[in-house]
């Protein structure tokens, strides 16, 4: 199983020139900022997205780029980067492999590709918008869950729902579901895209923390988009719900937006 | 840097023995099942447990076992063998390695000797009372935290504390330390024991859910107790908390005091 898209080989290259110097640092001693939104960034994080910027730069100037650590350039671009070194930095300064390096890239501010790289469990699951979703070059398929009720749902801890519409929107769709999973990250997209889990609810995200998802998601069968049930791109807000099966997904809106009304 | 004890080639044939069977059954369909606990187990649990059992029976017959799914036998025996054979099974279930095999010996009711194994990661971590704590045979330490506050603080979910003075406990613990990590099943133990983080609370805890991290906290210079401060053995109940400096442990104590008195 390949996928295929004139940019892939390309997405490869940076998420393979990301794994060696993540798996450098992973473990080791590190230097941790906290930066002004209370998020952690570490050596680790700036050396992977400079690794990753230096080669977009270098192949594809006219390529815009929106990375967590060194911020935007060219965002007019028809094709943007949007690059997350670590997502999940606290978990990798903790050595607990639920941190991914995210990819994606948009066209027009629609993520078209998406690359969930875990270095350290050798997991890299690719999404190319209208093209069966794989982890490790195989095919996977997100499962069945009509209902809500029945659903296993992620999120990463209580403690990233901060706003009091997102706090009601976070306990109304895990109290509607059966089994709460925590401290995911967006491990938690991978496993959903190859069947292992049902439902995703998180909040306080940014487009690098979601743009990767969108293609992997989707191309596994599943549905993903905002707490109104809009698609994502670039430009998204902070909420998101994916899920494997479109009806659940239903389900989980409709909870969402009780909840927030 | 190895471990001595006249049991621990067993307590390594016993890990070594339910590797194979766990990785056989990770990521493949199961058969699960609820229990009256609402706990889950799968037909991994049991062939697991079946093969450590079956190995104590036939080799140290005079030996008593709790088991998490196959019950107790003989545990007025001197030495009895304390087995979870998935801990955290609804990490398992869901593909997300953060379970463990538990292998503890309790000698007159005390944990002496403990093994967190995690066979996906292949990492074992082996815990002998009074000698250092070695992951994968080398030596490991936990980290200085001296307060609370600059404490970072595991636990599996907060869907954990059940009961009301649980949850006062988890609330004011968690309220009290710099940073949650959350989904963190047993191998928080782990990663307290090598300086990866600073306290674990949780709840709803059976023996064989703690039994193996006595040894291993305590090697690498940890403390673990119940939430009243007493050392644990396998006939305690059901509230722990394990910190990697006493210091911090002895600030958490009285945090989980308060907030239960």
């Amino acid at each position: 199983m390949t996928n295929d898209h004139p940019f892939l080989a390309m997405a490869h290259k940076l998420a393979d020139a990301a794994r060696p110097v993540l798996q450098s640092y992973y473990r080791k001693p590190l230097s941790i900022d906290e930066k002004g939104d209370a998020s952690l960034v570490t050596d680790a994080d700036r050396a992977i997205e400079r690794t990753m910027r230096d080669l977009i730069n270098a192949e594809l100037p006219d390529h815009g780029i929106l990375g967590e650590e060194y911020g935007q350039e060219n965002l007019d671009a028809q094709y943007v980067w949007i690059l997350d070194p670590i997502d999940g930095t606290k978990s990798f300064i903790t050595g607990k492999p639920s941190f991914n390096t995210l990819i994606a890239l948009c066209r027009n501010g629609k993520p078209v590709l998406g690359v969930i790289d875990q270095a350290i469990l050798d997991e890299r699951w690719i999404g190319v918008e209208g093209q069966p979703t794989t982890l490790n070059g195989k095919a996977v398929t997100a499962r069945e869950c009509q209902h809500l009720k029945d659903a296993t749902i992620f999120t990463t801890g209580p403690d990233l729902f901060v706003d009091p519409k997102a706090i009601a929107g976070y306990e109304a769709a895990f109290g509607a579901a059966k089994q709460p999973i925590y401290g995911i990250d967006s491990y938690g997209y991978g496993l959903i895209a190859m069947g292992f889990g049902d439902v995703l609810v998180e909040s306080n995200l940014q487009p690098y923390d979601f743009c990767a998802a969108v293609p992997v998601i989707e191309g596994a069968g599943g549905t993903i988009t905002d707490w109104e049930g809009n698609a994502l791109t670039m430009h998204s807000g902070d909420l998101v719900i994916a899920s494997g099966d479109s009806r659940a997904h239903a389900e989980g809106l409709a909870v969402l937006q009780k909840a927030i009304a």
